[in-house]
C-alpha cells in the first residue's frame, strides 16, 4: 500500500521522478471559488528551482508549470487541480554506476529491494526533485490560507555550526529571507552560512542545518485530538521531506531540561483575545492550536551526495564494493528545503482548516 | 473530522475518557490465527497502570481488561477485537474549578472552544488515561510482531538534567528497565532519576525527559516512500502522545552538526546480510527501513499539573483569573510513557508490515 | 485489509458477533452538542429486535444498550460514542454440525476459507445479529439528521409475489408501518404479506421481498461527484446489508424501458424553490441531490436458513455431504431489515451532510 | 470533501473535464514489475472513444494517451502511474445557453449550486468524457488481473425493450461483442438494437438499456465482510458511472420472487474444487466471492441530452424558462458504457486482490 497522497480533505497526490517525462500533482478537495493562476504556483516553484545560485546544484531546470484542470475563469471550480512540469535537463549517463551499487545515505538500497524494478537514474522518485509535487500542493494551499490571513514562513536558523540567534519580527523575517540565497533572517549570519556552504562544496563535502517554521494567525481549536493532533500531522509532513531527521515544536527537546513551573504558558486576556505570556508550547496544546503562533524546527542532515570514494555493496554480485558519485548536487539542501517545509505545513493547515469547519469544503 | 483511529490496515480506534464509564479500543485488521489472550493485554496495561510506585499518581485503578469480541478458541478470528476497561477510582469533585478556568499547559482551553460541550473532569479525553486505548492496540500489535521476531523497546535516557549515557546491548536494556520504576537501563542512573523526580514532587513541581525507542529486526523495505515514510509515520504516532514535544531518528538534531562524509553510513556484507558500519540514519533511509535497528528519541515535557497558583483566564466572565490545581498527578510522566511509546510504534510497524506484504492481511 | 468501519467523517466502526460476549459500535465524528440519550438508541434497536412477533425468529434477546463514552450532561461531547449490547439467549449446541459443512446461501464457506479461524456458531460475524452495530450508528445519525428535519423511512413494498401498490403521503406511510408487523404502508396488504410469510414458515421455507427507502428534505448539492456519488454511497451501504441482492434509485431498472423524453424530469419554480414535475431520477442527478425526495428500492433475497436436507460439501473430508439446519430463524427478513436499511442510509446522509459543509464537523 | 479517488490500496485519482486542457488519471498502488505500455491503455480508450460509429456522438476525439510517469524499462516501477489525454475537438459556443438554464436529467443544477464556479461547457466534469479517467485506471487494473487469469467482461443485454436472451459461453460472448457496435453477444439481436438506437436518434430521442458484467476466475474469499463487501464495492463503482440507476447481483430483483429452497445454491465438489449447481447468488455470499463467476447487471437510463424544447428554470432571473440542447450526443450510451463498467469493476477487483493478500502490494 504505497502512499503518494497526503491530506484527508485537502488531498494532494504527486507523481513523477528525477529522470522521467514529467512530475506533477493533483489537488483534490480545494474548495471552488479561490482565485488561482499558474503564476501563483510558478512563484513558489521558482524558490525551490535549482541552478539559481552558486550554492545549489548546477542542474538547470526551468520548471515551467502547466495547469491541466481545475481552474475555470481564473478560479478553482471544485474539481481536481492537476499541474505538471516536464523534465528537461537530464544527464542520464552519470548514473549508470548506481544500477547495482547503492549510494550510502540515500534510499537506493531500500527502493531496489522493495520494488525490484527501480529507476536508479538521479535517485528516481527518491530524488529531491520529487518535492516539486509538494510545492505545487503547497502553493495552492498557501493561496487558500492567504484568504484567512494565515502565513507559513520557513527560515534557516543553523547551517553546520553557524547559528542565527538574532531575534526579529515575523514581518522582518519574511522580508530578509528573500534578500539572501540561504534564506536566513539575519543578513550578516547569512553571509557566514553561505561561506561555510561554499567551503564544504569545494572540499566535495556537504552540510546540514536547522530550519524553523512559523505559522501565524491560526484560529483556536485547529487539529484533532488523539490520533490526528495538529503537531503530529505537522511532524509527519515535515519528516516526509527527504533529509529531515528530527522535528520539534515550541521548546522541543529543551523542554526536557526545565520544570513544569517554567514550562507552562500562563494565560491572560489582551484586546478581548486570550494569549499566553510565553509560547513554550509552540502554539499547540493537546494537539490543538491555542491561538498563539505555531513554532516548529526541523533537523536537516547533510546532503548524502558527496565526492570521493565510499564503501558500498554490489547487489548483483553480492560482494563489498565502492562507489564514486558524480552528477550535480546541492552542497547544502537547507535553503531550497525551506520552500518545501512551507509547502508541507501549508497543506496540513489547509486540510485541518477544512476538517475543523473553518473553511467550507465545497466553495468559499 | 475528528480522528480517534490510527493505522491504514491494522486500524485501531479508541474511545473513553478520564471520568466516563469505560475506556477501550477496537482493533480492526489484525489477521486471523494469532494466539491472543486477555493476559497478553493485561501485562502491558499493568506497566502503564497508575498507583504502582511513589513516583506515579496515587489514583488507584485496577485497569482490568475485558475482551468483548474478536477472539475464538484462543486465537484472533479476523473480526474486530474490542476490549474495554471500566473506570473506578474517580474523584470528580476535585475538578469543579476547572469548568471555566483552563489549566496552563493543558489542552483545556482548546477542547472547550472547539467542542463547547467539554467534560472537564480529569482532563476528559485530553487525559493521559486515554492512552489505555493506545496500550490495548499496542499489546495486540506487539503480539503480532513477536511472531516475526520484531521487538519494540522504550527506555528513559534523560530525566531533567540527568542523562543515562551508559551503552549496553538491547537484551541488557530490556532486562534492566523492568528492574526499576523509572524504566532506565542503568540501575545506577535510575536511582538518581528517581531521586530527582521525588525532589520535584515534594516541591509541587514536575520534570520531563527523553525516551529512546529501539525497534529491532525490521526487514528491509518497510515504509512507503513520499507521504507515508516509515520515520514520518513513527514521528506522527509519537507526537500523538500527549506530552511529546519533539521526535528525532538516528542522529536527529545532531546530524545538523556534522558533514556528509561523517553522516553517511557505509554498507558492507556480513553473513550474507547487508549492514552499515554506523547507524547515523537510525535504520531508515528514504523513508524505508534499511535493515538496521530503528532508533528514535522523543522529548517529553514536564507534566503541566503542578501545585501553586497559576495565572489563567475565566472563560465565563472573560477576565483574567487564577487557578490552583488539585487532584493526583504524576510528577514525571516519562516512565509510564515508555509503554505508550512502545505501543504507538508497535501499531505503526504492524500496520506497515501488512502494508508492505510481509504479513498476510487476512490470516497468518 | 478488513473493513468494519463506514463513513469518511461521520465514521462508524462495529464489532461483535452472533455468539460472542457483546456486540457494539463506536461512532467517531459526530459533532458535539447533540442531545443524545440511551433511549434514542434503544427505540431503534427495539424495532429490529427478534422475538417480537410470530413472523420473526424466536430467539429472545433484550438487546439492552449500554453507552460507554461520548455523552456528557446529555449531549454528545465530540469524543467517540461507544455503545454495546451483551449477548444473552445463545444456544450454541444447535450449530455443531456447521463446523465443516457450509450452509448453502450463507457466507460460511467464504468465512472459513478466508480467515481459517472461524466462529461458525450462529453465522459468527456473518449473522444478521451483526446489524445491531448498524442500528446503533443509524440511531445516532438519525438523531443528528432530525435537527435538520431530514427523515429516512423504509417500508416493505413487496413480499414474494404480493405487492403493495397503494400510493399515500410520506406522513401516512410513517404512521402505518408502525401499525403492523411487516412494516408495510397498506394495512390491508400487510395482512396478506403476513399470511404469506406464515405459510412459508409452516412449510419450512422462506421468502424475500422489496423494501423502499424514502429520504426526505435533503438540501440541494449533497453528494460528491465522480467517485463518491450520493447514490453510489447509498447503494454501497444498502448492498452491505446481508441479504440485499439489488439496489435501484428512482425509476431504476424501469428506466431502461422508456425514452429520454419520458425520463427527464423538467424543472419549475414553486414558492421560490426549484422542483421537478416528475421524480424519475429519484432525487439524485450527477451523483448529487437535486432537492427532490430520494427514492431507493432494494431486493431482499429469501432467508437462506430453511428446513430440510440440503446438499453441501464436507470441508474436512473434502467430499460431498448434506446438511440439515436447525436453530431459530426468520422466515422473512424484510420487516426487520427496514430498520437496518434506514440506519444504513442515515449514516451515509449524516456523513455527506458534514462532508458538504451543511453540518459543522466539530459542534452544532 | 470531494472525492476523485477510488480504491483503498490500488488507488485511482482522476481529473479533467469535457472542455478543459486535458483529462487524466494517477494510479497509485499498482505493484512494481507489471508489463505495461501505452498501447495497453490506448486499446481500452479506443473502445470508449466517440465518433467511431453512427450510433455514437460525432465528436471526434483521438484520445491519444501520454504516460507521464510510473513505467521504467517497460514495467511498472511501484511509483504512481500518471497518464493524460488532451482535449481537441471542442466546440464551446454550443453551450452558452446552458450557463443559467440547467438541462433536465443532467447534474447541471447540482454542480452549479454546489460549487458556484461551474464549467457549464459540455457538462464540465459531469460529462461522460470524464470516464476517460476510469478507463485509464481500468486498463491498468485489467493488465494486472490478466496475470491472475481474471477477466472482466461487460455486454449489452437490453436496449429499450429489445432483450438479448440468447445464452452462450463466456468465450463466445467475448468474441461476439467485438463484432458489432452495440457490444451485444448475439449478432442478430445486436442488429435490432442498432436499428432501435438509430430510430430514436432520428426522432431526436434517446434510449437506455441493461448491461451485464461477468467477472471470471475469482479466487474464493475476495471481499471484506460487513462494510466493504465485494458486491457493495462493485455496486458503488457501477453506480458511480453517470447514467446508471440500478445494480443487481446474481438473480437480483428476481430473488424477491422465489423461495429460499429455490434460491439457495447447493455445493458439490468437482475436480477437487467446490462449486455450486446454480449461481443465483452471482458468485458472492456474505460479501465475499464463493469461487463462482460474479454476475452483475446495471440499469442505464436513456441519455438526457435530447432534441426539442424542455422546461427548466433560469437561475439568474429565478423564473421558469425553457432550453433547447444542441451539441453532439450519444442517442444511447450503453455500448460505450460497457468499457467503463469493465473498468470500474476491474479497479475494484484489483484493489480487493491486493487487500486480501492474493497480490503482493509492492511487487509482483
Amino acid at each position: 500500500m504505497t502512499s503518494n497522497s497526503t491530506g484527508k480533505i485537502f488531498k494532494v497526490t504527486t507523481f513523477g521522478l528525477s529522470h522521467g517525462t514529467a512530475l506533477g500533482a493533483v489537488v483534490d478537495g480545494c474548495p471552488a471559488g479561490l482565485d488561482l493562476n499558474p503564476e501563483d504556483i510558478q512563484i513558489e516553484l521558482n524558490k525551490r528551482r535549482p541552478g539559481t545560485s552558486n550554492i545549489t546544484t548546477s542542474r538547470d531546470e526551468k520548471d515551467k508549470i502547466e495547469i491541466l484542470s481545475g481552474i475555470f475563469e481564473g478560479k478553482t471550480d471544485g474539481t481536481p487541480i492537476s499541474a505538471i512540469i516536464r523534465n528537461n535537463d537530464q544527464i542520464s549517463k552519470n548514473y549508470d554506476n548506481l544500477k547495482n551499487n547503492p549510494r550510502p545515505g540515500h534510499g537506493d538500497l531500500c527502493w531496489k529491494e522493495k520494488f525490484g524494478n527501480y529507476d536508479y537514474r538521479g535517485g528516481g522518485r527518491g530524488s529531491g526533485r520529487v518535492t516539486i509535487g509538494h510545492v505545487i500542493g503547497g502553493a495552492i494551499s498557501k493561496k487558500l490560507l492567504e484568504k484567512y490571513d494565515i502565513s507559513v514562513t520557513a527560515h534557516v536558523i543553523q547551517i553546520h555550526n553557524i547559528k542565527n540567534e538574532e531575534k526579529m519580527s515575523l514581518d522582518k523575517i519574511k522580508e530578509n529571507i528573500n534578500k539572501n540565497n540561504v534564506r536566513c533572517s539575519s543578513l550578516e549570519v547569512a553571509k557566514q552560512m553561505e561561506d561555510e556552504i561554499l567551503k564544504q562544496k569545494q572540499e566535495g563535502n556537504s552540510v546540514g542545518g536547522i530550519v524553523e517554521i512559523i505559522i501565524d494567525n491560526i484560529p483556536l481549536g485547529l487539529g484533532q485530538p488523539v490520533f490526528d493532533k495538529l503537531d503530529a500531522d505537522l511532524a509527519k509532513a515535515l519528516m516526509n521531506i527527504g533529509a529531515v531527521k528530527g522535528v520539534e515544536v515550541g521548546l522541543g527537546f529543551d523542554s526536557a531540561l526545565i520544570t513544569g513551573k517554567e514550562m507552562n504558558d500562563e494565560y491572560y486576556i489582551e484586546n478581548n483575545r486570550i494569549k499566553t505570556k510565553t509560547n513554550n508550547a509552540g502554539g499547540i496544546l493537546g494537539g490543538m492550536s491555542n491561538g498563539m503562533p505555531i513554532i516548529l524546527r526541523i533537523a536537516v542532515k547533510p546532503t548524502p551526495s558527496i565526492s570521493g570514494i565510499q564503501n558500498t555493496v554490489n547487489l548483483k554480485d553480492n560482494i563489498n564494493s565502492t562507489i564514486e558519485i558524480e552528477g550535480r548536487h546541492d552542497p547544502c539542501i537547507c535553503p531550497r528545503l525551506t520552500i518545501v517545509a512551507e509547502s508541507a505545513c501549508s497543506m496540513v493547515i489547509a486540510d485541518h482548516m477544512i476538517r475543523a469547519g473553518f473553511i467550507n469544503p465545497d466553495k468559499i
